[in-house]
């Protein structure tokens, strides 16, 4: 039996959408769309219109694959950016969150996932080949006398995927005036060295520094 | 720094409500949101849709506390129910588990929540006296040649806050013509004895029934 027998059908389409969201179960979603009833101009009217003004106004950037209000995107037409550094991230997600910590000031490239051949994800469904086109522009805003080396930073997942996705990258851009690096693996700030996995700890001895 | 330095104001204010639900944090409030850019068509519009169709129509039946459309709801006004059984849950969620098991067929009270002295929740916090009221109508639907008596089933949750509730409706509900039952507690169906806790393995010995 489903909820409609005894609420209206607006409350089951409301619960269903909610239960696609990613983070939210069946269970959730039921409590989400009843915490939304109950608590109705303060949260259920202003997420239907924020979701309404969402669709109406978000887009892909076509240029880096960044949503936003703005197409090209905010960051993509900020002018105190480093254009000649391109951050290749696998989703969104991770440019936001790259952006919280203030890590870098200078484009990014979105990639919309990882090659993974068992899932049929192919280079032609990532946004490898518009990264190619990207860095194979000249950087026409630096003079001749004062030229700037390009660098793309593959800022990928630690994960099976995303290091396949990197190295494949990596070959594609071979042939280009680009330099490539990539996110240092070491201990997290913060991070206690016995919650740590092998990997991990032999990388942060690896790459171990000077003190 | 918030995302909206890098996105538009609207995403922000999508992700502060979604924020805003039971189970979802910041970090999955902000990949639900953009699950929901992601997929306009499918989820964001339809949502929107959703959430303001719900916020117009819905609202809670003043006779039980259900959320529906209809006022008196679904539930109250079903004469196929045995009127005579007021089933009393804490929250709308527990009406709605009670209804998908088919436990029972009759009508509800939604208490809003346990009495809970430390958080300040009273008794008039609660709708206790509106289930005073209910229980002591004289139940006009049967003849007095076939008298029938109340009953009221605790259907509370089986805590501490949800059992002294209890005590304290019994206790009000005294004087009054009315059978008071509260659920069984036992083993779950499916459940397996070394993942129960010893309470719940006494109350099973203790309720135990012949094979």
């Amino acid at each position: 039996m489903s909820s409609n027998r005894v609420t209206g059908p607006e409350i089951e389409t409301l619960i269903q959408l909610l239960a696609k969201l990613p983070g939210l179960g069946p269970r959730s979603a039921r409590r989400a769309a009843l915490h939304l009833i109950k608590k109705k101009d303060q949260i259920l009217r202003p997420l239907a219109n924020a979701a309404s003004d969402a669709a109406e106004k978000v887009s892909e950037c076509e240029e880096c694959g960044n949503v936003d209000t703005a197409n090209p995107c905010t960051i993509c037409t900020d002018v105190r950016r480093d254009i000649s550094t391109i951050v290749v991230v696998e989703d969104v997600v991770d440019l936001w969150a790259l952006e919280r910590a203030k890590a870098v000031n200078c484009l990014y490239h979105v990639l919309g996932g990882t090659l993974s051949p068992l899932d049929g994800i192919g280079p032609e469904d990532l946004t490898i080949d518009a990264l190619i086109n990207r860095v194979s522009k000249p950087l026409v805003q630096y003079s001749s006398e004062d030229p700037k080396q390009r660098e793309v930073i593959l800022a990928v997942n630690a994960t099976v995927e995303g290091q396949t996705t990197a190295h494949y990258i990596t070959d594609r851009l071979e042939g280009l005036d680009v330099k490539i690096t990539r996110l240092a693996h070491g201990v997290p700030v913060g991070g206690e060295l016995d919650y740590l996995d092998e990997g991990t700890l032999s990388a942060a001895i690896k790459s171990r520094s000077n003190f």
